[in-house]
């Protein structure tokens, strides 16, 4: 039988490698008036909502996805974690049909 | 005297809201073959290295960026999550020189 999980996956650039977004945003602060700012770093954050025999074939495929299409090795890292999840009655269309 | 604060930003689509990046993600993954994947959901993720006189100024500070720059507060959700950080002597001019 298979179970729901709701995975969220960080993505973010490996240290050393250059972040323009990040050093926008940092300008972007420092313009605002925040001089506090000292480095700001850029990521992605997804939650992936999905259906899998258990919590380790969950970890195994998104691991594999995180290889395949939504990181990129050679600059990003990425990290996983994996939440057990309720699937819910949709109320509307595009309301997010799973949680933690 | 002023501390350093690592501070780790969500920025999330509030529920309800079209998704297209997160529904491309998804289509991807299908068509990779990842036939358990029900929904995602693509947010942002920030790292901010602050220097302030406490947490309680750096959150208050970090929760305003997000506010006036960092989020949509009409389309999306943000969290908060606050460090205590150590700066490092820099061995690179791109490297990350703060960590929790």
């Amino acid at each position: 039988m298979s179970e729901f999980y709701l995975v969220r996956v960080h993505v973010t650039l490996k240290k050393g490698v250059m972040d323009p977004q990040g050093e926008a945003v940092k300008q972007g602060l420092l313009t605002l008036g925040y001089q506090g700012v000292k480095e700001v770093r850029v990521g992605k954050y997804l939650e992936v909502a999905l259906e899998a025999p258990d919590e380790e074939e969950a970890r195994r495929q998104v691991e594999e996805m995180c290889r395949r299409l939504l990181a990129n090795p050679v600059l990003e890292d990425f990290s996983v974690d994996i939440h057990a999840a309720q699937r819910h009655q949709e109320e509307h269309e595009n309301t997010s049909a799973y949680s933690i």
